[in-house]
């Protein structure tokens, strides 16, 4: 089910970028709980996983977009998805690759539940440039 | 509440880490739902974004930490963890930084809830070397 795109992240701190980010509006971090049809559980992960790439590729406001399957229960999708601040999500759903995932999956989705959360602080793994391995936090 | 390193990652595909990461062991990706006690949430969550950040930095197989709070309800936090596989994650747990976090956080989980996930795919913003924004999913 994963997409073929694997890329993994060596990633450079960029005080400039720090400092854009450091004055701009407050990020909006949001959990989805999403129940699948399992029939339909296959061609619903690979719509998700489309419009998840397409997503943080194009669209400059969408940071982060997450998705796993409980293990225990594989219909259960949960999601963490980070934009940049609530202009950017209110883009993200008029965007062509939202709404066309919006209407292939809208007879696969059995409930979804939105949750806004506030970040206490997001890390990923990264490296500096002199290459040494580190943590980019917000 | 949020530590005060901000950093925004400029991230560079790397195809010889990317063929690395596809032949090793799966991911292990985690969710885990904590509620604090009230009258010591602030502390709380300071210990929680330093051994989030140490574990990032400090340990090569720890890949993600993200935690939020339920903006209704702000007791209730929700971690997202991603570990380079189930070696790493047993090596974290075994760290100096996570086992004080786990000592000085005792008494003040109220519960903690530890869900198992199979990832579809992980997200985030990224540049090339050319400066141009993408997508780095795996």
């Amino acid at each position: 089910m994963r997409k073929i795109l694997m890329a993994i992240s060596a990633t450079i701190l960029s005080l400039s970028a720090t400092d854009a980010i450091a004055a701009s509006a407050p990020l909006m971090v949001r959990i989805a709980e999403i129940e699948i049809d399992p029939n339909q559980l296959a061609a619903y992960k690979t719509l998700l996983a489309e419009e998840q790439e397409a997503s943080v590729r194009l669209e400059p406001g969408v940071l982060m977009l997450h998705s796993v399957a409980i293990a225990a229960q594989p219909t259960q999708i949960r999601l963490l998805e980070v934009y940049a601040d609530r202009a950017a999500y209110e883009a993200h759903i008029r965007s062509p690759h939202f709404m066309k995932y919006k209407t292939s999956t809208e007879r696969m989705v059995k409930s979804l539940k939105l949750i806004e959360t506030m970040p206490i602080l997001l890390c990923a793994k990264a490296v500096t440039q002199a290459d040494v391995p580190t943590a980019a936090c917000r």
